[in-house]
């Protein structure tokens, strides 16, 4: 890990990514993403089932992962009541431990502005994701929140991104490039601005390259964690941090509720 | 109106789109965007004072609408419970009137199927609203709700739509255009996709150009209904077919329940 500059990033949640990245010489966040059919045998397949595991995923993990990410849409998949499990998990995550709801939102000014409250005021969440698509008036009630910290969608892990995000725009550069640099003076204003970069892109280098300092939240790392050491010593910003998120290869390591915490944290003591 | 031509498009939405635009000879979809503090005197403003008002709306205009369009992001504003409005909300539309419900998502594929589930089985939407940024497998799960339809942000109504959705391309094209192309792709899968097009917008007649048939999505029409008339031409189809969204011009026409029905049959019946 390189040098932290003390100086780099005041905001809250930077500081407490620094402070776990710093105690645990790793930049893990646990992707939060459950999917009853996939819980270990030990669990119901229901929702009290997805809680009982969630809790139990974190009281093994609270003291080994850098943020937690819970995908909202794998809560509200389960419908209402999937969203009431959510609302007592985000209760559940300890204070110490940085929550992003990944959420992908994203409207006009005014709806942007409701969203905004549901995630970081309703579900008290640290951080969450937005589409840049609909520009400036649809990302800033997100940062108007200052005290909370706003990943925008630049560069995806999935094969789509070659469909909008890397057209090639007049002056030559990829399109996302272009939402890397309005990202860039949309962190001016409150240093409250991360990315997100997907990890299966080549591309990450030449994000880094374009922009040394801003958080990268990255997604797409696969199940096994094989290229987790990969994507760090590319994707770690100045400060040496990022948040390389690892969802079912931390969740279902073990097919058997009965080893799920040795499995698990023999992932984690190998990153 | 010009003349509907019957093979354009057989799907069940666009079917239940052009019946409705046929009987009623207009193309208003009323936006649900409940918020307390804007209730008529006459309903707390509280959830259940939502609920009562949206039940009243519904009762007033189920028989002089195209359709109604949800915003999810109002309900989510208002915590679970105002989610559990929604969905009651939901069901007491009676099935005649399709139902988009606004909800901008849009995520990896198999997270979006997540997404899709949420609104198309849980809620039981007709049709709803998906950002394109990351590209077809990020929209196709949508789109495989084939009984549904899918709109998709190509040129929005909010001045933001300057930062990413007209920055030029390589080809000299506006971004937005590759996107409406990208959405021609889409739509020859199962004839179920949409666009959502700005009524701020002096592009609406170039992306009619570009598409006659896609049916549009039209946000951002004034509370005062001025423009109704003047988007209709230009953004109607050559089946004669638009949504054209209107919300706070007509749910808070009235400043008092009592004449709340005169007021908004009155906008409505001008249109």
């Amino acid at each position: 890990m390189k040098m932290a500059n003390p100086e780099t990033n005041s905001h809250p949640f930077y500081q407490s990514v620094r402070q776990n990245v710093t105690r645990l010489n790793q930049c893990l966040c646990i992707g939060l993403d459950p999917d009853p059919k996939k819980l270990p045998s030990g669990y119901s397949q229901t929702v009290a089932g997805v809680e009982a595991f969630l809790n139990d995923i974190i009281s093994i993990t609270k003291h080994h992962c850098v943020a937690y990410k819970p995908n909202i849409s794998f809560f509200e998949a389960l419908g209402l009541d999937g969203l009431h499990v959510l609302e007592r998990v985000m209760k559940r995550i300890p204070s110490h431990v940085p929550t992003v709801l990944d959420a992908k939102r994203g409207d006009i000014g005014n709806t942007s502005a409701m969203q905004a409250r549901y995630i970081f005021d309703y579900f008290g969440a640290s951080a969450t994701t937005v589409h840049p698509y609909m520009g400036g008036d649809s990302v800033l009630p997100f940062i108007e929140h200052r005290d909370r910290y706003t990943f925008i969608l630049a560069l995806t892990s999935n094969v789509g991104a070659r469909d909008i995000e890397k057209l090639a725009l007049a002056d030559g550069r990829p399109l996302y490039s272009a939402v890397v640099d309005q990202c860039l003076t949309w962190h001016s204003i409150a240093q409250n601005v991360g990315l997100v970069v997907g990890a299966t892109q080549d591309e990450m280098a030449k994000i880094r390259k374009q922009t040394p300092d801003q958080l990268f939240l990255i997604p797409g790392v696969g199940a096994q964690g094989g290229d987790y050491h990969a994507v760090k010593t590319v994707g770690q910003n100045q400060d040496g941090l990022a948040l390389i998120n690892m969802s079912r290869g931390i969740l279902y390591a073990s097919p058997t509720k009965s080893d799920m915490e040795s499995k698990i944290l023999q992932i984690i003591n190998a990153l």
